[in-house]
């Protein structure tokens, strides 16, 4: 499985609950960081275990996927309990398991002052 | 040039302040975009302008470089006035040219309530 096929599976097996699947595609020493919060998860068990226990009745729409080599890169949107948020996630693989991912969860702000006003807002 | 040439050549033309360089880079209908605020830039002037007038005296390190067909994305450590934050670009090209970036700036932020304890924090 290249690393687009690994990351449609583990988005598919993710809001399928299907855990056996989604534990298949990870590699024994998976790390995940949340660079954001400076949170880190090691290894696949307890990485399963953070993605078993996540509140709420949620789904990941994948609306980009990219890949380049080993690398791959998702953008989803994540429907939770009616609200909606972005995340993105970097992951890293090696032999067709997913050694890393680095997800960021950037969330809506107020524009800062701009020094030009040649912006629109949507 | 290719999507990785490109984009290499934009934060190079940026850190640079070589606004010229930077124009050439840019589709004339070039679209920016910041979900976060919901701000919207169109078109080589109005872009241009919009980066010639950023504050501070900044610069973009890139730490990541991802590229697949004409999209490509940039993970970016943008230190202004001694603080570092991160940026998230992503590029759509044609032609040689970029017709699109999506920008993401996520920030820190607490962690929420795990439903597990098998986190930690670096």
């Amino acid at each position: 499985m290249d690393s687009r096929g690994l990351i449609e599976a583990y988005w598919r097996a993710a809001n399928a609950r299907d855990w056996d699947a989604f534990g298949l595609l990870l590699h024994p020493e998976v790390v995940y960081e949340v660079p954001q919060t400076r949170e880190r998860v090691r290894g696949r068990e307890d990485y399963l275990e953070f993605n078993r226990t996540w509140p709420g009745d949620w789904r990941a729409e994948v609306v980009e996927l990219m890949v380049d080599g080993a690398k791959g890169l998702s953008v989803i949107d994540f429907q939770v309990d009616g609200e909606s948020m972005t995340g993105i996630s970097l992951f890293e693989t090696s032999g067709g398991l997913v050694t890393r991912i680095t997800d960021w969860w950037p969330s809506p702000y107020d524009p800062p002052q701009r020094m030009t006003s040649r912006i629109e807002r949507y």
